[in-house]
């Protein structure tokens, strides 16, 4: 058996699990591990480090040469507007899609569609649906604000029906934030989706980069420890727009200035040394990204291993669906 | 056809469809609707008021006194404690059910439990889940952030499962936030639950007691027009206990006091003037106390009709379930 929908043949992939682009954690060896897994993988490019996405495109494409792959590159639409040279880096290495988030992608849509690559559009509310829609995105994204790292608060449970009766049958979608196993994939699909972008849950994989101290507290924290705020935005000098907050676990620097944002950003002092902790991996005051999800990731585990295990629990909670509905008293019949 | 399983066994229900015991909202005339529709009506006692329970209950006595339907009594645990004798009103009544939240149980257990009553919990973290299933819950209400009224943040796609991996098979889970549609009825039981609790689309129904003004906001506003803060509790003089918060639609009284949270607590004129808007029903000023469910209610309906086509839905997705699953390259075979 395999979930087959119209987003596994738009992106050529045998299940609907993608990868989210983790800005620097989905780097080449994950997405690609994603990718051979049967799922889709996302490079995080982020904020944009050329250097940073130069090495992982070649990384992708010396491991790919011979796999053949689909794979993406997320970006950060705010910030690829400030250097849309790196679209073109991007493209040069043949992807399958684009991800855009945050943002309008209007200029960078041509671009996208004339390399022949799939525009997926990451989306917060109805609304932006509606809009990308009209511009041309081919997936949508339908993110939820459990979502780990930026995003706002309407949580995917809602969203992602809301948004599928507002687009209709045009253009499939998926959701983002909150799921991290089958049964986020199952209940996406009963949500009107096709399919799951997993963040959280791939970050506590063995090929993501990052900290293994932040990928250990993935593990134990439970799901009332992230927070949604903009502590880590003023304490990195990097505020993003409106209507825009991030989510990481709370830590001791977290409790020590949500709420005092307005003396947290004419702290010098303070910055510095949370740019010292992101460098030395202090996790007690460098955040670690991750959403609500962590409330159902309990391990560390391959890449290969939560596709798996994602898309067998999911394949066996909706084939047995029926059994939830006995033949008495329909009040379908 | 019918959706059986613990819940409906244990309430002796036809569908696993509960209405939220909406404070003042959810009187008898709704509960009954409720329950006649095969579903399972709550009456909203929420900070107890003892004529209205008084009222209410024998409303309800006297039109179901030919029907024998199921019903049950809900109550906000920590403003129960401090007019008990509530309790035995309720009971005096023969609930099928007890709905204790937003606060310890103890101490009403054994007056429940000798009642012949179930006693059913509401709680917002797996913490709270545990605890309650200690004391002798005999169902579990998780209640995500989404929805409307109090709670507390984390969403019901990720506090479900997580609920239901820490109390296993014992005590059976139903899903509270979020839920409108048979999609959120599927989805609740692909992620662990047995049912769903509806607030904010009951409250959306002919039979609700609110103004129709509050009910029409309801049916206009989409998934982005609520929020969750400590304002409409301060501009009543009613803060609750750490770390419940409220949701509400937004409107322009949340616009003009979110962020001004201490200075709106010492202006007695804004007090006065909020007094005022929910005795008029002027819903710039006065809360529509709904959650994020908003952006999947279209419009007002019976409760009969909202339980039918809730069913009829998730019972179509559940049995259909299987047909998203192909018969090749099976991850589960």
């Amino acid at each position: 058996m395999a979930i087959c929908n119209s987003v596994t043949r738009l992106l050529g992939i045998e299940h609907p699990i993608v990868l989210a682009p983790m800005d620097l954690v989905a780097h080449a060896r994950l997405a690609l591990a994603v990718s051979q897994a049967g799922g889709f993988g996302f490079l995080g490019a982020g904020y944009g480090d050329a250097a940073w996405l130069e090495r992982e495109l070649a990384n992708l494409s010396q491991a790919n040469a011979q796999l053949h792959q689909p794979f993406g590159v997320g970006f950060i639409t705010w910030s690829l507007l400030r250097q849309p040279h790196l679209l073109d880096l991007a493209l040069a290495a043949n992807p399958r899609a684009i991800l855009l988030s945050f943002g309008d992608p209007e200029p960078f849509v041509r671009r996208i569609k004339d390399a022949g690559a799939l525009l997926v559009c990451q989306v917060q509310d109805v609304g932006m649906a509606i809009d990308v829609v009209a511009k041309g995105a081919d997936i949508i994204v339908a993110q939820g604000g459990e979502a780990g790292g930026h995003g706002v608060s309407q949580g995917s449970f809602t969203l992602v029906p809301a948004v599928v009766d507002a687009i209709g049958d045009e253009v499939p979608v998926l959701l983002a934030g909150g799921a991290a196993d089958g049964r986020g994939l199952a209940a996406a699909i009963m949500l009107g989706a096709q399919g799951i972008v997993m963040g959280t849950r791939f970050y506590a994989s063995v090929e993501a980069a990052g900290h293994e101290a932040a990928k250990q507290r993935i593990v134990v924290a439970s799901g009332d420890e992230t927070l949604r705020s903009v502590v880590f935005d003023i304490s990195r000098n990097n505020v993003w727009p409106h209507p825009f907050t991030g989510r990481c676990l709370a830590n001791r620097h977290t409790q020590r200035w949500l709420g005092r944002e307005l003396e947290l950003m004419r702290r010098e002092d303070v910055i510095a040394e949370f740019a010292g902790a992101c460098q030395t991996g202090n996790f007690d005051i460098a955040p670690v990204i991750a959403g609500e999800a962590v409330a159902l990731v309990r391990d560390i585990r391959s890449a290969n291993e939560i596709v798996w295990r994602t898309i067998a629990e999911a394949e066996r909670l909706l084939a047995g669906g029926s059994h939830w509905v006995t033949k008495e008293n329909s009040a379908a019949a």
